[in-house]
């Protein structure tokens, strides 16, 4: 199934690019042998770093580009400004079929102006939703959106559901993965009323899934569903929440060791299984995120990443191509004839 | 300060009532010993209970009720049969000034109603909120609404983050308490046209601390501001998050000091040490919400907690009164003229 897809990387997107694109790239190739590469970027620096690497030099073509798009540029000005911009060259590499996903790590705001612009939205999706997999006490668990929309109207609850769980079913291999809507009580009177009507639809329609209700905060990390539907606004605040949350209990462990001599020698006996279990929860794992509901796979690394972080976005994007997403979510769509369906049979009810 | 504060308890609230009210309450008056408390609920229940603390039976004083607030009560139910259950009553208690403070562990969304309809709210604030501090890298937060309000308008931002600002000054005792709004980026451009406008004011009006600006999920328990302000779906689900993601690195954690041998002497020696560190996550040390914004101290307990919960409850109470929450921020609203110059002038301009 992996066999010979083609990744275009924009080379030039992230904290440390291009260096990390192309090591990243070089490790995901390991791992993923039969890819060949499109790299988008500043030939001039692209090149000296492929020297390295005759591996990935024999899988990849360079396609030179000027422009970039920086990490503070507008998402209205990257749509003036980024046609030509790495980023913008390598999504229209994906639009004209040279290649069949893309990676970036450079400015999330542009990725997705640029994704939606130039790739257009698959055929009964209105919005696109960024999601991830993040590890849970359950194993896995997706989350969406984490930013594409600030506000959500219904019927994206109801998109947004859909395409979570075959983003399960793609990547988890859920044969019926659960879903819930994220609320502040489990209760059908909790919420607003958006939620509410949403809550009301996923309770009587087919889906690719099983909806389990409203859920709260807390069920996110416990599992308690492998899809936790959300608003861009509630979902990039509670990840980030986690980041944070990750990061004052690795502060707190780490205070707790230096606290005694006693503590300071279990850490030199726990210290291979500590790192061990830091490495389940290193958001490098889980780095990838992917834009659901545009005409062609396009996955946000982390700007902040290193290659490690950035391979584990690229394997991401060969296995969504390699497993068929984007044709899947037509599919079901087209089947269940989503538009009359979801929205617009329930809104006049 | 805290002389003689007398505090009225719904002992009838929680998962474990009357049990943990009446032990916690022990307990807080261990803490702070010229405390009196009006105790709500069921005499048969409680007579006995109180025959094992001479030192509380001594303090207290029993008011019986035949009514309960259930747990799974409807607020509109609540309010309509609530105001005879202890709950109500030990509200009433403070509305008629027999008591300056009130602590259940019971239904939250009944003991918003009863609070605003027995209590009212203080003059100049619209809305209450649910603050609570919790731990940062910086030492700890206030953070708000948790849940009181599931949408916000601009002058509700407004005013929270000059509640939550006075509440760090408060308990904290922040001078110049810092104050962040939440949303899914620092430029001023992100998050929606509300989040904007009362980011405006916050920028241009004068506060009893120094707005930062907007901040983000990370920034929470990262401790980057004093005091963190969002609405109560972003708050409440926030929160819970931060549960979740305790939970998991808890059982990451137990998982590794398993997975070998090494490990489980590692855990030997350090047990003591992490113990002390979990103390320092555990949800009871910051038990205690407030219910900002209404005429009268009131304070909601976990449900699930125990009884040293709860004597934290009591103790967020005490020093709530002791330190005189209510008429600073009463002082404060009147001096600003809040009611013009947060609203009206800046709606109207």
């Amino acid at each position: 199934m992996a066999n010979n897809v083609t990744i275009a990387l924009d080379a030039m997107g992230g904290d440390f690019a291009p260096e990390i694109v192309i090591k990243g790239a070089h490790i995901a190739l390991t791992r993923y042998p039969d890819t060949k590469f499109l790299i988008f970027g500043d030939e001039k620096k692209i090149t000296p770093l492929l020297k390295r690497t005759k591996l990935l030099k024999q899988a990849s073509d360079i396609i030179h580009t000027d422009d970039i798009v920086t990490s503070d540029m507008k998402p209205s000005l990257a749509l003036r400004q980024g046609l030509k911009s790495s980023m913008g060259l390598s999504i229209k590499a994906v639009a004209e079929g040279q290649a069949e996903g893309i990676v970036s790590a450079g400015n999330t705001g542009a990725l997705m102006v640029l994704s939606r612009f130039i790739l257009k939205m698959l055929a009964g999706v209105d919005r696109p939703a960024i999601a991830t997999l993040i590890p849970s006490l359950a194993g896995e668990t997706v989350v969406l959106d984490l930013g594409a929309n600030v506000e959500c109207a219904v019927h994206n609850y109801v998109q947004f559901a859909v395409m979570g769980a075959l983003f399960a079913k793609t990547l988890l291999a859920q044969i019926e993965p659960s879903i819930g809507l994220v609320n502040v009580g489990e209760e059908d009177i909790k919420g607003n009323d958006t939620l509410r009507e949403a809550h009301h639809i996923l309770q009587n329609i087919a889906l690719p899934g099983l909806y389990q209700g409203f859920i709260e905060g807390n069920d996110i990390l416990e599992g308690a569903v492998n899809v936790a539907v959300m608003d861009g606004f509630t979902g990039n605040v509670a990840l980030k929440t986690i980041e944070g949350a990750s990061r004052l209990m690795s502060e707190f462990i780490r205070q707790a060791f230096y606290s005694s001599w006693p503590a300071k020698v279990g850490y030199v006996f726990a210290k291979r299984a500590l790192n061990k279990m830091k490495l389940r929860f290193d958001s490098r794992s889980y780095n990838g995120a992917v834009l659901l509901g545009v005409n062609g796979i396009v996955v946000k690394s982390h700007g902040g990443t290193d290659e490690l972080g950035f391979a584990n976005a690229v394997g991401v994007t060969i296995d969504m191509v390699a497993k068929s997403y984007n044709e899947r979510v037509r599919t079901l769509f087209e089947a269940l004839n989503v538009s009359d369906q979801f929205f617009k049979k329930e809104k006049t009810s």
